[in-house]
């Protein structure tokens, strides 16, 4: 049902290359397929061991509850998403090319990562509340740095934005809805997909032409 | 940790009035809360005769098995989904009025019943097979109504989207991804969110202001 990951996005060659030792690593593997497929709570760490070709009291060596895999695939994915959005934040240009590169980049890796992306944005209730209070705080940061990209945008008179806080939200979420819909099978690339919502997205708040802040496009 | 959902939206005073006899219908709401708090496989028929305070063979006079009440669920989801769009394509007005009430109506919706939208949207998987290609059909009946729309703007001259497809993709995932984050007891109210992305969207596609179709807003 739910189809294989590409290797790149994060974690180099592999996927989770980050997590070692290695039976760490397969074991994170098969819990983002064991969640996505049925659900974390559908989900038993005897399932998770079997799909890894390892016994419970193996994972019982490096994860001692089904919820502490869950929060280490929030945290890096949360961590990775931020490293994503202050890297494009931080690398220069106008705010509008910041803007352009936050987007495609967040947007690759909720295609390339879909799976992964699945958990970590519909699993958010099975966190412990101190794990919870972690996140949230992550995805807090990850909100700011596209709020202060469109709040430099409108000082820079790049950018007309009534209603930042919603706008960012609206950005935020259309680009974490690529997880959903994207099919690696499907007709368009990581890439595609990325560069088509980066334009969408600077049309949704880019100001108007010709400097008047009155009227923008679309409004009657 | 979900919260309960408002009664208006379809059906009229309460949710699910068009469900009877109201044993049935008390029976598909439990279902829905049950499936959105522990996901579908984690979800006995027992658990949701236990919710709904009846006992499992009471259930089964209703439903034969979990499927049928999560494709009853969608079913109902998708056929009122279908309808929001479609009235507001058929309503009149221009092509910007019509996609402002169709994206609003649609919002509205994910928002209201938010928890209904999210079994809707997230357990697509977990259907049988033949209830699945009868659900993608009404999903592509959906996307149909707003390609439409989009297309007669373009004609009118009111929009310009150079990638139809894409652009009704974009415009559909950004207002289902409300039911992901939408919380009855946050700031915004439904009808609130569903002004704000109207205005986001009109954005999206609007046509250049004066008349110059190789240069869009944000483009460089």
């Amino acid at each position: 049902m739910r189809t294989a990951e590409q290797p790149a996005g994060d974690g180099g060659d592999k996927p989770w290359g980050e997590v070692t030792p290695e039976a760490a690593r397969r074991l994170l593997v098969a819990a983002v397929e064991a969640f996505a497929e049925r659900g974390y709570h559908a989900t038993t760490t005897r399932d998770i061991a079997g799909r890894a070709g390892m016994s419970p009291a193996a994972l019982y060596i490096h994860y001692k509850t089904k919820e502490e895999l869950l929060h280490r695939i929030s945290r890096i994915g949360h961590d990775r998403a931020l490293a994503l959005l202050t890297a494009a934040e931080t690398g220069g240009g106008s705010a509008s090319e910041r803007l352009a590169e936050a987007v495609s980049a967040f947007v690759r890796w909720h295609a390339e990562r879909h799976t992964t992306a699945r958990v970590v944005q519909y699993e958010l209730d099975a966190l412990a509340p101190e794990h919870r209070v972690e996140i949230v705080k992550l995805r807090r940061e990850s909100d700011a740095v596209v709020r202060r990209i469109l709040a430099d945008g409108v000082r820079d008179g790049e950018f007309d934005v009534p209603d930042l806080t919603g706008t960012t939200l609206a950005v935020l979420s259309l680009c974490i809805d690529v997880a959903r819909w994207f099919n690696s099978r499907g007709h368009r690339t990581p890439d595609e997909v990325g560069a088509l919502y980066a334009d969408l997205v600077l049309r949704m708040v880019a100001a108007p032409r010709g400097g008047d802040p009155d009227r923008r496009p679309g409004q009657k």
